[in-house]
């Protein structure tokens, strides 16, 4: 079996959210597909130790927040590099309430969910969810997790005249994010960013990256 | 509820194919996710009324082959808009036997599974299926739905010179398929197109177009 081959499967980028005893919480998710039309439904898939799995579980609810291609990056950080058990996500991160949820305010549409049914597997729930209410909002391309790879979490935006294919990139010293893996990129020298730079996509700071 | 918030998932585009009492069969589907690692799940959803979906419950098998941007399109329409009970779809699409399992030789990965739990809906059956194999295979990106809409169906290639956005596009009288909805975007008029021209996409003939 060769695993490369799921890296084939196309999705989006998401932040699942529900609320948490009145408190909202969330994580970053890509399993998230539409089932059903009449009644619309939509399934996503929560690994058992994300703190929002029972959250979602115990409220019975939850909404999906589709992230587009201009949405701020540090937002995939904040709901996927740290549990929502010790941090409010949302306290850095801009949400308003649709259909009683929480839902990202910079992302491109949302869709709220009442759960009807569930699967359980080894390591994941997958939650079916029937639609509540669902929109669009802002602008902007819905982010593809191939788009989060290839232009957020190493390379060069691709229509960057620094932009080059990876393999000739993997010949130099980069300095990557050890939490999320993000590579710097900037034209400042990485040594000559002030002791303040954070990590774009996750916050860690610069003492988190390490030369690769 | 705005059901535009929808197509802001991202989907890829695949065939899930099956043995129909020893017979090849399949049909193209979007909903495909992998649900565990270790053992490696994967998710797809099939409408009930799809021959495919109780050749799946029968034999317990199927198989997802990812199509890649340069998959040839007629592929969609020959597993898309046609049924599997009265078309040999396979008779016109090259496939290769994977772990025993039939599977498009014109796609960039294929996957092998084997069902091991279904959630049913109003509509669709989700299939829980255990990773019997995998591979990479061929070249090419994978195919997402969004490509598939915007550069397959009803539009010149994208790095075409003839490229618009489709605002523009709309202005345009356009001969569009009526069974899959292609949009005819050659440079011969569509008028003078011999007879034995066929949509590209599904194979139905001329007389199928309709001007919108």
């Amino acid at each position: 079996m060769n695993p490369n081959a799921f890296r084939k499967l196309s999705y989006g980028v998401y932040v699942i959210s529900s609320w948490d005893e009145g408190r909202p919480t969330g994580c970053t998710a890509n399993s998230v597909m539409q089932i059903t039309s009449e009644p619309a439904t939509v399934a996503v898939s929560i690994n058992h130790d994300n703190y929002t799995n029972g959250c979602i579980s115990r409220s019975g609810r939850f909404a999906v927040s589709v992230l587009s291609e201009t949405s701020d990056p540090s937002i995939i950080g904040t709901f996927g590099f740290q549990s929502g058990k010790t941090v409010n996500k949302f306290d850095s991160v801009e949400y308003e309430q649709k259909a009683n949820l929480p839902v990202v305010k910079d992302s491109c549409a949302w869709i709220v969910c009442e759960v009807i049914d569930r699967m359980e597997t080894a390591t994941h729930t997958v939650f079916l969810g029937k639609v509540v209410d669902a929109d669009e909002q802002g602008a902007g391309e819905p982010m593809t997790y191939a788009y989060y790879h290839k232009v957020i979490r190493g390379k060069s935006p691709k229509n960057a005249p620094t932009y080059l294919p990876e393999e000739e990139k993997a010949q130099e010293a980069r300095w990557v994010c050890s939490v999320c893996g993000y590579v710097y990129d900037g034209e400042t020298p990485f040594e000559q960013l002030p002791d303040s730079f954070v990590c774009p996509v996750c916050r860690q700071p610069k003492s988190a990256f390490v030369k690769k």
